[in-house]
């Protein structure tokens, strides 16, 4: 979708790609709130005591449908939202409609440019004051920190500190990113300032969002206290595991139809993202060879029987490179130049830069075909040419859907409850990174079994006192694994 | 689709959706053609001789990607083809059009009416002879025998037996068959008389159409010689199987994004499409149970560790139905209304009497609401709702883009060399159902292999003989189960 | 367990290791007995008309608990037995006791040589005929065929046809034979030529054994109609399949206690005694390469993930080497010299031959070192050392207890009625190869189903009609793969 | 075994079944040498250093081949090791004769009563003073905690608190241990103190040793520093998990040689153990059904598939139950008395407390049949009658031989590290509970790697600037799960 070929339904205070695609949206909005129990029972618990009643809430997360049951959730127990997608490829745009329609103010379409990307996130930042002016969020949901990043890298440039803005840019949505600090500097002088003076927190749903939160705190920088939602259990071991589990796959097959069966796939990295990953492609009948630096995850991979290796050793063999780790540079050009023809190459990680997309966009002599949206097959020079899926953006939001309902509904519990949590604590918290504490972790657990009809045993007093633990929980020490 | 506002792109000889989405469509198949490999190689070996040469043949196949692939064969090895789908729902219109714009005859497109599909079907059977009137096929390429259904009920009724024409129907689409026949009795007189005196015979797909076809041999009836190619080691084991293990799965998520680990799944019956199905629905953690009439199925359903129950024993428990078993009213209007809040009926056997969904749509104070193309909610007038995808009809193709090119590389490789088959033995070939044989059946595979790395072990004359077996096989006897 | 040294209990017409082991025996074979629920249920049908009543049966099978069940079945309804190991290390000893206790001819113990195995296997074939001499059985139970070759040579031989017993022999077991043969060409003059008018027939249980029948038959040498239980699918797809999936972890865990996730495991074949081979491997975390030699097969191992390779590409990279072939010289002494050390070597398939075990064994340097029994160390002159199991015998067998119950039954169920079948139909069934009718295939199953909890669902008459079969089955055509 | 008709080898400081066994116990040492490599190479990396030269070391820990590799990795580090086994029936006697006989007093049968029991631990604590009377050690090895439980309520004793040693006794097994220290009290006046003077650490092997720890470390009791063991990840995450998923099927193969495929296996608790024993069990083709109290793992549990029941659901549906949670009355004897017929109880989770083992011998009218040692036959009042393993003592270690050495290499790594860490830190470290460093953890991963094949990637600076971690780790925060 091209940008100036777009039009935008902006009467409101929103910008959507077609707002005629709200009544499809609440038809879907309607099904996941079946498949979301745990945050449906939040929202009902809370509808009435309203504990962010009025409370200024800004959200940069994947504008879907299951972000949208998010959003009325936090409506309902009284904040005030303001939101954007944290990915260009991850509107779907008959959730944002349905969402705008409702008279929330939402930013977001599916394949925005980076300069919309970042100013739909300042939109989502500037709350009117009535006035002709722009107050902050006293909350933020964060997914991936550009929210964050952006207030930090505001307000620092506000305290006089100019270096980085002006320094080189390393990649294009960097500059993006300080032009935009200029500009606000220019056109709203002190407003940084002001929205640091009102935050109150944020909660962070990512493994990279959170490293750098920690990151930040441990230099002292960290300006609000921060909760760590990617760390509950009833996230990280269930969105990255078995979210990417369902929706690796799905967004492969949207893009390619590929057969998986025989293929030989490498799965870069095998934390939780990674885990879901090998195991989906596996069970298809690929073969899947892993790569890792770190040798307790290594040894794992070795021990669920895949072959681990490096990225190196896998050229010219392997039909599907995955990249999942939050580092960079994963897949260099170096690496697609080598591999056999036809390679798929994508990323459910973090970043783009995951793979050196630039790098290959600038080789000369490279000519890229698009197929279809989200969707580039590269010629090399070599006279090889792969397939490059979502521009290197996360496939499973770019390609598919992203994470099925059921499991975001604990993802999204979480953040409900750190929102709650921190409002409640504003006063109390410090500027740390905290962790939900495992009692709500469990109850999160707790909110979804019924649907799918677990039934749990229950302590006797006599087994509990043999435990040491309560006949309710919690029932497991902070350290343990799951 | 609503017929009524579609508008064909029909200048030429052919009707499909849009003839602009051509080009889309064509880099579609340049993609699936590297995944079809033994396809290729078939056309290559062939493509001097030209066995086909000035062959007419008719094809009645899901006009899907792949399909392409296999009609451009069929054109390179001399054959002239003309094309409908075997099923309104499963045509990729980009390959109908890429497919129209080279001047071949297709007569497709995603969302057919049941009348306008029977026409689409004689449309592909018609083969102008260059004075306005038509000639019929000398082969046919068939999927589920509609074609070969039309052409001997036709034969039946010139041979002037009226009775089944003029009996009560069982269903809305055995009338449309009827009023058909019966317009082209008028219409062109004697004109199946002529299609059967050129016929020289049909290759079958699928289980259900193999199963007539072996009904019509004992009976007497079969015209013309035909060849089981779904019986083909290198189609039912593997297109059925492990095509059903990617896009069932594929089918399920494009049409409902739905969580599938912690659901639990009934996959009716335990074939191939039913194994390949229950295992990808288990490795993505759904709790599969399996209903069969089979002992032995059901055994090795048991032996896989799934439950096996009849569906009334899930009713209220199940959250997804899946028919995979080419019978009909496998799930009946009472079951539907058995059925717990939001379950998901689906169909991936043959056709979509497998669902009661007549019975279902006339169910009185039932309301049925559309929530996108293939995906409907029907709410019960218990106050419960249930989701019918693809009208009851084939959830692969309906929903999804049916099976991935490598595995269908199979199933019409064998396609190619039974239609090479059939016209090369049309002097020697009795009407009865033959089968392919395993040295030809081993070949398709042998031309699989390379794509995907596998290196065979060929036998040294020492082993041949100790086993007494050809060097180069056939490897196994007839009665062999794979 | 050296010849030596061993004190057989051979008061009675029996050899077994040790009759005290009667008791412990007894108590496994009513466990078994619950878990073998189709063989019971025969034997209960058959009890009270016993349809063998006098008939003299041998058998050469596995000497087990679950082979003594069905003894036990034959001996109940009617037949008069005596039984034979057809394996030098698959007896367990106190199956053996616990029948020969009860009075029935059993010659069979744990670690036979070759003499003594066919020794037993001669007096298993030797019934008293009251006035010192011997009448030969009516019916033969055989497993790998050694009582039909025994017998055909042994008739070959009366007939004047001297060539074979003076030929030079291949190995030293052919040796062993040969002498057998000519040693009851001297004591027992026409003993063969009686033999051989007796016997009515034998049913077969492997694939090797019913390979050599139908080599048998094509040269028009088959001495009686014999029935292929292997190929009954409750025998093949189920005792070499689920059977092997269970046994031969089972088999390496008891011989080597090693860890078998993370290790690379070659299963050479991968027909269904592979296929269950490479799943069990696979699920314990090892990572699995397969070899093959027919493409179809190759091709399916494909699809499920595996790697293809030959075995020379995995010498110095593979840990764990199993063959499940039914050829010979699989694993050569070339490729032992070339696996890396400690490399663990065993077979499934087969026959010893498998493993070139006497080339091994006459390497010039070569050290043996036993471990315990069935479990050798080879120090190799290359300085690396390999573990051989079972001296290349069956693994599942000779280092644990073979499949477990339940599946035997199946096996076991389809053996008995074979027997019956085959006396029921002396006179009317000619010496050619026969496959038990699909009908009884099905009843097999459905004995094993009320065990497990699995609960048919039955076909409604219309539905009977539509598929065009009976209501009770059976219920696919002869060609379904299953 | 019967204690009175045990002819034990005395001669030495040592108590074992058969020291002629030294030789066999040897040649499967050098095996497992080459199993565990990081043992092996923290032996070779410390073995001039000595860093335990002189140091009194008391193991109690499962007395097999992998321990006796630990055993002599301890020594050639320097130490002065006693050792007994920590469970009645875990030992291998091969394993306790070679350690035996190279001089290593160790006290320690398969199959030892209760009494036996808690004398072999004594023996393993007292170490001749060369004046006829005993030394405590100065570090201890625990598994389970039952050293550390005796010092310490042998301390409590003597510091003249008697109302633990006077109180009633909630199980056999406690009056015998109070029973001992009255009689060391007596015998031994002042022992515990003075062993207690000596102390100087223990690393603890389990997740229940560690429980109490923390129980004991909380309440300001705990007498030294320990080392949690179990928490390192490359113990918990691998023994727990992998070792049980090889050892659980082992233990109920050698046991029952039952045929897993198709049977209901309930198995209680969903943790590291419970989820390699669900996983094993599925993967042989069981149906599994998990139970659970904690709603995160029983979430976890439904997220594969497996459907969350309590123990009462499945009474008279399941075929196999098996307790893996580290708690008590797990299996009552009301759960029983209400299994189907023929049921196998074990347990693999920590005590035989899991299952009411007393309460099922003291049944009125319950006969129990031997049918081989570890495997009971339970005839119940009902009329049916269910099998019990070991005892209700843990399966794998007393009807197999426990995990394999590649997994318990990892474990044992982390015992000899955590000993020569507490030695090393003895003056540093206050008497609480302590965790290897995530270095040291991903260090013993790291030397596991080659022997498996696995190539690690390893980080540029780049990345790791990036990721702010440094390039050769640690890899992860403290919290991260794996």
């Amino acid at each position: 979708m091209n940008a100036a070929t777009r039009t935008f339904s902006t009467e409101g205070d929103y910008k959507v790609a077609d707002i005629s695609l709200a009544d499809w949206g609440r038809k879907e909005l309607d099904i996941a709130e079946h498949e979301m129990p745990g945050l449906m029972s939040i929202r009902r618990k809370h509808a009435a005591s309203t504990p962010l009643k009025g409370v200024r809430v800004t959200g940069s997360l994947h504008m879907t449908i299951q972000t949208a049951v998010l959003i009325e959730t936090l409506k309902d127990i009284g904040a005030d939202v303001r939101w954007a997608s944290c990915n260009i490829f991850s509107t779907q745009d008959h959730a944002a409609a349905a969402i705008a329609a409702t008279g929330t103010p939402v930013f977001a379409w599916k394949g925005e440019t980076l300069e919309e990307y970042w100013d739909c996130t300042l939109d989502a930042l500037s709350f009117p004051d009535g006035n002709g002016g722009f107050l902050g969020p006293q909350l933020v949901v964060d997914d991936g920190g550009d929210v964050t990043l952006l207030i930090h890298k505001g307000f620092e440039l506000e305290q006089g500190d100019e270096s980085w803005v002006n320094s080189a840019s390393g990649s294009h949505e960097e500059q993006v990113i300080k032009n935009l600090l200029k500009r606000v500097h220019a056109e709203r002088p002190g407003y940084w300032t002001r929205v640091v003076a009102d935050w109150k927190g944020v909660s962070e749903e990512t493994t990279t969002g959170v490293h750098r939160l920690y990151q930040l705190a441990e230099k002292g920088q960290l300006l609000v206290p921060a909760i760590n939602v990617n760390d509950s259990v009833t996230k990280s071991k269930f969105d990255n595991l078995y979210g990417c589990r369902e929706s690796l796959a799905d967004g492969l097959k949207r893009a390619m139809d590929v057969m998986l069966a025989g293929k030989v796939a490498v799965v870069c990295g095998y934390g939780d993202v990674g885990k879901g990953s090998a195991h989906s492609l596996r069970a298809y009948g690929a073969r899947v060879i892993v790569t890792e630096i770190d040798p307790i995850c290594a040894l794992q991979a070795a021990m669920e029987g895949y072959e681990v290796k490096t990225v190196e050793d896998t050229l010219g063999v392997a039909d599907i490179y995955v990249t999942t780790t939050g580092n960079k540079d994963i897949i260099t050009l170096a690496h697609m130049q080598g591999m056999k023809d036809q390679a798929i190459v994508c990323n459910i990680g973090h970043f783009d830069n995951e793979i050196q997309v630039d790098a290959l966009k600038g080789l000369a002599g490279v000519k890229q075909v698009n197929i279809k949206p989200q969707v580039d097959r590269f010629d090399l020079p070599n006279g090889r040419s792969i397939f490059l899926l979502a521009e290197g953006r996360l496939v499973n939001l770019g390609c598919a859907t992203g994470h099925p309902s059921f499991v975001m509904s604990n993802s999204f519990s979480n953040q409900t409850l750190a929102q709650i949590d921190l409002w409640a604590n504003k006063d109390a918290y410090a500027p740390q990174v905290y962790i939900l504490p495992k009692k709500l972790d469990e109850e999160v657990a707790r909110l979804h079994l019924e649907k799918i009809g677990v039934k749990l045993t229950r302590l006797t007093s006599e087994q509990a006192d043999y435990l040491g633990v309560p006949v309710d929980g919690p029932f497991k020490p902070e350290h343990y694994r799951y």
